[in-house]
């Protein structure tokens, strides 16, 4: 992730010339030897081993963090404490706690905060967005959102900081968080959740090839009933068992003059229906991004050219460096993250209490 | 509906040679003159006014009861009284308890029965049941299913006995139980359910264009975690306001070691990933039905022409003439569709409890 | 196709109430067994293992052709002679000369005549053709079409009637005449051709497993520039050695306010792009069939549930049996199948001279 | 598309640890202040309004020409002289006698050289065309490619360089060029053609709104029939007046043991039949690019989150520099672009000559 990071940075001002110009400053990693290399090969002024050399320069004015959810924490309050910008890879913290302290750290220290949500950067989801405030779906009547993948569905997997408690929940922290937010940036606030949260694969080795096996102590899918605020109801599901996904992060919504399909796995596009008109030429329409979907325009010129998985990243670090420099938080900040935490934190309570209702 | 039966029985021993020879007696129809003309149109011998005058003939040995959900029962329970085979269409009857009296009924008279399930009997989906049967997608981990159609999302659709109470549930009996049908038929029973069924359209017009309001009493939309008796969870959906669809009927299953997904929208294909190989070739395979996926054959001899709906509909009838030469239940019988509806029961009860977990 | 013919005209009158009612009187096959066998299945009254016995009673009006295309010609001619009026399955003869004189003969005659190129008789392609028709595309710019399968793909499989050169062409008359006739169907006559018409397998095993090779002779790909005579042009390729291919007949129209996209692979769906309106919103929509798009309404009265190769096969048969009835010819008529054929043999004669220019 | 130059030099690095380091010098436009803009948004340390002093500047090594087609040559020409390694975009010049001068002058002088077809360096057409290598599709039988979009669709569309003549064909050069390229990419040589080469809007106005017409003097589509060395055939199209489009360059391949299809307009997929093993399961797999496929892992160490436009340009600038370090070239370098310009000549004489063949 520190990979899509630099690229990110690097690219940020090629796409969006308004933004302050990024200076490459400083990569940090445990590894010093790593460190410098990757500096190198991304263009970075220095390198070190220590992150506490990045804290300290007062040359630096933006941190990115991108290691284990376990470190975020103290990382980012170091930063805080030393008035620097944060951005913070998803999900914040391993708990709501933690995250709340740094939600609270940063808004008193009045720095400007973001976390990685990065598939929401996508200009057809700004559209997605765009129609539904503006009311073409008509009032919202249901939302069925998934993110799924496979990378632990082999129970020859082993061990990972992944599914070490110590780093929060499993695949409902890890990919349930960014369908969460989905929702949420579609659709508004979760009011409450009906969850089941399951360890499917419930020991692995520890390490590849390993007889000894560890029990596994996170979720690896997570099927939530959730109602909105609005109102309307919906399903939320992540999963990282789901054997041939690589990217199934997903959605369809649908209200009373439209709907709307998206998947990840073809994240250039938008699938759109609209009521009304000539009954034998009504369908779903295929819409391919292009330049009038803002900001795909700052990549290409011409429409049907795709952005790929790093251009999104790139919108997200672009966006932040605006924020920064217009002091109105882009999004989703610590703020957001929190809220979503608290999505996910109900519904492991929820799973645990029979799928009962718990409130948010 | 009842056309859909006629084509299929006039259908059916040109496409399974075997069975014994459908003859076409009566139609019988509430409008006298309907029914006669649909006897010439659908090639029957007789026709009446009076569906006591098919129960009465007793050159007659099995009926198809393509009535609404309401008037099941009685015609039921008198075809079995005279000893004739039933096929009737689902939902079997508006409450779990008037169905399992058809059951018993027909248990006890010994006759053969089927009930509507029709679009499991697509060849892809024998052809997904073996392969989970066989143990080719491993254990399996999940279920995300869902029957979504739009016949419904019109706030100005008025009142029809398809939202009456006295025909039973709404969605959940009339689309619903065809998702359940088709995940118990393919994994086997559902164990338990936490279910959020909602009325999403409060109240609609009398009749079309009308100013008079009638409040709706049945469910419009049904959201369902599930677990199946086998351990592995999933989520169904059953909803006729989603705007746009006409058939959105399908799955996806993923287990240890391969994954399936499947839509109606395009039922001549499965698409079907299976784990190990090469790995730089990995993907789902679209299937396309022919010939070696049975019945295809019986309706054309060469690959990827495609079954319509009424092919599906003959199959089934075909297969319930069949199993009444044969003496063993086809499926779905009564039996089955007891259990389907016993799903629909629990998962309103849950729903009135705050989507708590209800046992089957 | 003898089995499809036999589907067909039982569920003529179930989907369309308003043809002449049909009764099935005769199967007639060189194998007399197979024949009754197959009356009784399809419930025709009686059978026969001499053609000429269908030709020579008089109670039958009408005769559908189904035998390997070199016995078209002399059944057609008797049938013709005995005043009945004959559907026959395409191409029509092996060579245009024998065709058209069939065709003199059946108009000479006055009975109705109609060819089976049953896939025009889609709701959806009839949609296309409105749209055309209606100038909803505006001014057409090109055409770009193909029917490949790829049963003959393998070298193994051995000689059949199908490449015996005495049945006239290979795959451009087989396949090629299919979307030669589509293209006609939809943007009128063809004007002149290219064509490059090729033996991709220049031997076969006289029977399956055999050492024993025989030299083919007819051709297995025919790749073919086209100019309508409307003034625009396109391509046609046809192709039974394209491996993986169940039933790739499709095509792609372009014209200045919109285009059109059709596969039979999909053949519920037609994908529709109309220039203009909101720049956000512009993509191919997919449209799926239903009672809006007639004939489907015959067959089912709810959208999205799918045709299926034999429904396309019973609009055929109803339509013919319309037009004796009406007089008119529902087409495609004898007439329209040799205007196909002049194609097919101006695309033949074009390929031997080098792809040259060949005015038809 | 100096744009996609500086995004992708900017980036190469990150995504090739291996190649030289690129050091961003000089941006020359004939607009100072703009070419000053870019410099500073793209991280160059100079800018010129007069391309001259990029030539003259020692200290450049390398130069990317991105400029309309007509002023390709004057430019390369003194690059090379310079002794700088050039790359180009496509086409390399308006006319094959140019580009033959241009290749002349720069294996004289032994720069390295590279061409813009950028699409051929997605990691899935690497994929192919090392599967078609191996033989894994048997013996090639066919190929059908075309690449159109909708840009100049539109008779309103005012007149631009691109259809100025002095700049060389028009939609033949324009995209003819990506598909021809991609053809011989993925099977080598073209050996002969038959064309249809047309213009379809005859005149445009001069400026956007204006009512004075200028006449089109170049095309708008070409369809040519090619034949390959290797002894195959197939069809190419390139068309920019094809409503809707916006990114249709695809192929499909067919050979005696498998196929192989793809359109960019889902280009991180490719979707592969391979003949044989269970009949029961055959069908086109559709394989989603990820690190497996060289050079994804560049730019991201999991599968399914997909590559942009971007990307295939700095995986082409990486190449071209990784060439200039080791002395070979990546490809396609200028004698691909002759050979390339060979077939869009050919194509334009068969054109003149009714279509007639040309061998190349």
């Amino acid at each position: 992730m520190g990979k899509a990071h630099a690229f990110a940075y690097r690219s940020a001002l090629a796409a969006f010339p308004d933004i302050p110009v990024p200076m490459l400053k400083m990569i940090a990693d445990v590894n010093a030897a790593g460190a410098a290399k990757a500096a190198h090969q991304y263009g970075f002024e220095k390198s070190s081993g220590n992150w506490r050399d990045l804290i300290n320069d007062p040359s630096i004015d933006v941190v990115s963090i991108t290691t284990p959810n376990v470190l975020h924490k103290e990382m980012a309050l170091a930063a805080i404490a030393a008035g620097k910008h944060v951005h913070c890879e998803k999900p914040l913290s391993p708990t709501l706690k933690d995250s709340e302290e740094m939600l609270k750290a940063a808004e008193t220290k009045g720095v400007t905060t973001q976390v990685g949500f990065n598939y929401i950067k996508n200009p057809m989801l700004k559209v997605a967005r765009a129609m539904i405030a503006a009311g073409e779906l008509g009032e919202i009547t249901g939302f069925r959102g998934i993110h799924a993948e496979d990378y632990m569905h082999d129970p020859a997997n082993p061990w990972t900081w992944r599914i070490d408690p110590s780093g929060g929940p499993g695949v409902i922290a890890d990919l349930g968080s960014h369908i969460i937010g989905m929702a949420r940036f579609l659709l508004g606030p979760i009011a409450s959740v009906n969850a089941d949260v399951e360890t499917v694969i419930k020991q692995r080795p520890k390490s590849r090839g390993s007889n000894e096996m560890v029990p596994v102590l996170v979720d690896d899918i997570a099927r939530i009933l959730v109602r909105f605020e609005q109102g309307f109801g919906g399903t939320i599901e992540a999963n990282w068992v789901k054997t041939g996904r690589n990217m199934q992060l997903g959605f369809e919504i649908e209200g009373s003059k439209g709907s709307l399909a998206f998947t990840q796995e073809r994240f250039n596009e938008l699938k759109f229906y609209k009521a009304g008109g000539n009954i034998r030429d009504k369908g779903f329409t295929t819409i391919e991004s292009g330049p009038q979907h803002p900001s795909y325009g700052g990549f290409c010129v011409a429409g049907g050219h795709q952005l790929g998985f790093n251009d999104l990243k790139t919108i997200e670090m672009a966006e932040f460096l605006g924020s920064i420099a217009s002091g109105t938080a882009a999004g989703p900040d610590f703020r957001e993250a929190c809220e979503i935490q608290k999505v996910v934190e109900a519904a492991i309570l929820s799973s645990k209490a029979g799928a009962s209702c718990v409130k948010i």
